[in-house]
């Protein structure tokens, strides 16, 4: 299945200026971009990077995969469907999925559920906490994304009106995307691959002292 | 399967103080302790109240199952184990379960999964975000709880040391325990029960116009 991975080079996270400076959000974010290339591999998806400008991963140390890169510099949700006018998932072809590149505790195992649900039904969507959508399988041609607002309910509503029919997944891991500092500490717990690392290498380690545990540093 | 439901009814939720009121938060936290009993219910689980003092969930106008109650007023961590030590889940007996009462979003499908992992395994952990324990099914007489600090991974290191099989299970909907602002938008958004639709006539509204989707208030 193909698996369309959006990913921003040139836009590090700024909601997580507070944790990490510019340059290490710049790092970070290609740790989980790595995790999750290779998550996806060995789940047996083909990952497509959809990049906002030219980006060679084989450039970066810390992605070892060398996946094909598109390179789209229009809005999440006009590059996306610009590939599923393209592909037609489902008219005569393979179901395409999208899944973000910030899911750092994403599994194998977890993208194997998602390909899986998402091959018996229309739609197939794994919310993200906070309402928006993590990943996403599109086995009908007709469907279109919006990942505006709370995209997790407009998929569905998208889906419903176009009569298709609609899963959800529902996993911790594929709704963990990291935005966050408080988004750190599941990184830290759940993770297993170069993001949680990296983050302890950078300093971080969990605290227990308040309510939920966090990610701080030293 | 006997499914302990720890139930604070004089200690109400004060990480939620900016967005309700002493009164009702303590009318919220019954309404997600009845969703979380009507689920585990239809699961097929036997739900027991653990109540930290003597509390008639008759007595509750959303509270519609009666289950019976145990009081203890110790801390979770000895009042779990002291009904862990009493019951000896897998000597010759049925597993027990532990579920937090806050589990607003959990269905009927999520526990039975919980419930039919826990039954093939030593012991069956759903994390809450955070690294807390959500959802716990013990097999073996051997395990007690520890629910200080990132109890997820206490608690799988103190199975593992004690030579028990643990799986995770990974489930956004078990690992979703409201305990803050931000977890009022899960609600809103994966809530169909009794939390959701108190939310909804409180005035609380979901509001895309930050990062993530927001619970406010009208």
């Amino acid at each position: 299945m193909e698996v369309l991975v959006p990913f921003s080079a040139d836009r590090p996270k700024s909601r997580l200026a507070d944790a990490l400076s510019p340059s290490e959000r710049a790092a970070f974010v290609r740790t989980m971009l790595a995790d999750v290339l290779a998550a996806i591999d060995d789940a047996g998806g083909d990952p497509l990077l959809l990049a906002t400008e030219a980006f060679d991963p084989t450039d970066e140390p810390t992605v070892p995969l060398d996946p094909p890169v598109a390179v789209d510099d229009r809005p999440l949700t006009d590059a996306v469907n610009a590939l599923l006018a393209e592909r037609r998932p489902g008219d005569g072809t393979d179901p395409v999925a999208i899944v973000m590149a910030d899911l750092a505790i994403a599994t194998p195992e977890s993208f194997r559920e998602l390909f899986a649900v998402g091959r018996e039904t229309g739609v197939a969507i794994a919310p993200g906490r906070g309402g928006g959508t993590n990943a996403l399988v599109v086995s009908r041609p007709e469907f279109r994304v919006d990942y505006h607002g709370a995209s997790y309910l407009d998929h569905r509503e998208i889906a419903t009106d176009a009569g298709l029919s609609v899963e959800t997944i529902d996993s911790h891991r594929l709704a963990t995307d990291v935005d966050e500092p408080g988004d750190l500490a599941e990184v830290l717990i759940h993770g297993e691959g170069r993001a949680a690392t990296w983050l302890r290498e950078t300093g971080f380690a969990l605290d227990a002292s308040g309510g939920r545990v966090a990610a701080v540093r030293k």
